[in-house]
C-alpha cells in the first residue's frame, strides 16, 4: 500500500480522518507509523495529498489530511478481457488498475469455463476491492469501471464497432501474422482472449468490428504476463 | 503446460518415452489425451517436436517422440533482480523464463529482507522447477541459469562492469529522470530493485558500473508487473 485511499465517509470533522479496520491495521502493523509521520493519501475519484498522523492506538489511526495534487493521468487503454479463472482475474485487474486502465469489459468466449461466471469475485464490491488494491499500489484515486458482457456476440456486434470509432482495436492472438505495433498514439481498445486464445469465429467477429489481430511471437504467455508486455509495447 | 519437457532419462528405447508422476497426471487428467493424440514435446536443452500417445493407463503415458525443431530464440536480456519474497520470486522467474530470459542474477539490496536468503526456494532444484514451468508455458527447452549474488558490493564492483562490456545496463528506478528507452537493439542487462527501490548508494554503485537509471513514470508497479512492462518497452 503506497497510498491510503479514503472515502468521503472517512472524514470526521474538517480535514481529520479516523481509520479503523484493514487500512488502520496495515498502517499500524506493516508501515509502523509514529505520531507526526506523513503518509500519501487520496480521496477516491478525487485529489491526492498527505496525511499527518495525529493520533494512534492499537486499532485506530487519525490523520490530518491535506489534498492538493491530481491523480496521475489515466492510461488511454480500454481492456476487453475474456473472463479468466478467478485467481488470475484478481491479479490481472489489480495489476491493470495499477497501470491506470480505467475501463474494463469482461467478456465470454468459447474457451471460458462457464463456472467462472458464477464466481463471487464478480460481485461489484469484490471487483472494486481488487481495483482498489491496484490504486493503492500505484498511487492513484480514480476507480476504474468493470462491465460484464456475458454474451459475446451481441456485445461484439452491437457495441464494439461504436467503441472503436474513437479507439484503435487490437486483439492479441497467438496465430496472427502481424506483430504487435509499437509506440502507438491515441486511445487503444485491447482485447485479450482466454488461455488457448479466441476461436476463429470470435477472431472473425472481432475483425468485422474493426480489430487488428497481432501476435507476440512464438512463445505462449500467460494472460497476466502478456498484458503488461502488450502495454509496454503499445505505449 | 503447452509443452511436455523431457529429459534423456525419460527415453526408454529409441524414440519411446514413458512418463509417470506429475507430467503423466497432467497429461491424463487435465489434457485428457487419447491414444493417437499428439502433444508438443521438447528435450531439455535440445530440440522440440511431437509425441504421439501410443499407450495409456491411469498413471502412465507412453509417447512416440520425434524431435525436429529448434527452441525459440532466447531473449537478449540478462535480469539482475533484488531478491523478492518467495511468492513473488516463484511467479517472476516462471514468467521471465516464459519470455525467454536465460540468465538471472539474484542480488542482495538494503531493502531485501535477510530472511528471504534462507528460503528453500533458493535450492537449485526448486529454482529449476519454476524455470521449467516457464519453459512448459512458452514452449521452450533451454533451461535458464540462476546465480545468487548475496553480497551486493563485490558483485557490482568486481563483476558487473565486465558483464556490461557487451550489454547495455539499465536499472529501473522510481526516481530516475530518464524515461525507459524503447525498441533497443543488442543485449540488455536489466536490473530491478526490491519493493521500495534500490537505495541511493546502490543506484550510485550501479551507475559507476555503467547502468543508466530509467523511470516508468509516476505509478509504482509491483516487481512482477513492472518486468513484463519493461521488456515490452525495451524490445
Amino acid at each position: 500500500m503506497n497510498l491510503v485511499l479514503l472515502t468521503e465517509e472517512d472524514f470526521q470533522q474538517g480535514n481529520l480522518v479516523s481509520l479503523t479496520g484493514e487500512r488502520a491495521e496495515h498502517i499500524i502493523k506493516t508501515i509502523r507509523v509514529k505520531i507526526g509521520d506523513s503518509l500519501t493519501v487520496g480521496l477516491i475519484n478525487n485529489l491526492m495529498g498527505i496525511g499527518i498522523v495525529t493520533e494512534l492506538s492499537n486499532t485506530t489511526v487519525t490523520l490530518c489530511v491535506e489534498l492538493n495534487s491530481q491523480a496521475p493521468t489515466p492510461l488511454p487503454v480500454r481492456l476487453i478481457l475474456a473472463l479468466p479463472r478467478p485467481k488470475v482475474l484478481r491479479r490481472t485487474i489489480a495489476a491493470c488498475s495499477s497501470f491506470g486502465i480505467k475501463e474494463f469489459v469482461l467478456i465470454n468466449s468459447y474457451r471460458v469455463e462457464k463456472s467462472y461466471w458464477n464466481s463471487p469475485l464478480l460481485q461489484p464490491e469484490q471487483l472494486n476491492k481488487h481495483l482498489t488494491l491496484g490504486l493503492e499500489q500505484a498511487k492513484d484515486t480514480i476507480l476504474p469501471s468493470i462491465r460484464l458482457a456475458k454474451r459475446f456476440k451481441p456485445f461484439v456486434e452491437d457495441e464494439l464497432s461504436s467503441l472503436l470509432e474513437s479507439s484503435k482495436g487490437i486483439v492479441a492472438h497467438p496465430y496472427a501474422d502481424d506483430h504487435c505495433p509499437k509506440n502507438t498514439s491515441g486511445h487503444i481498445t485491447l482485447a485479450v482472449g482466454p488461455e488457448g486464445g479466441f476461436i476463429p469465429y470470435e477472431i472473425d467477429k472481432l475483425a468485422e468490428a474493426g480489430f487488428q489481430s497481432i501476435s507476440l511471437g512464438p512463445r505462449i504467455l500467460k494472460v497476466e504476463t502478456a498484458i503488461p508486455f502488450l502495454l509496454g509495447k503499445l505505449l
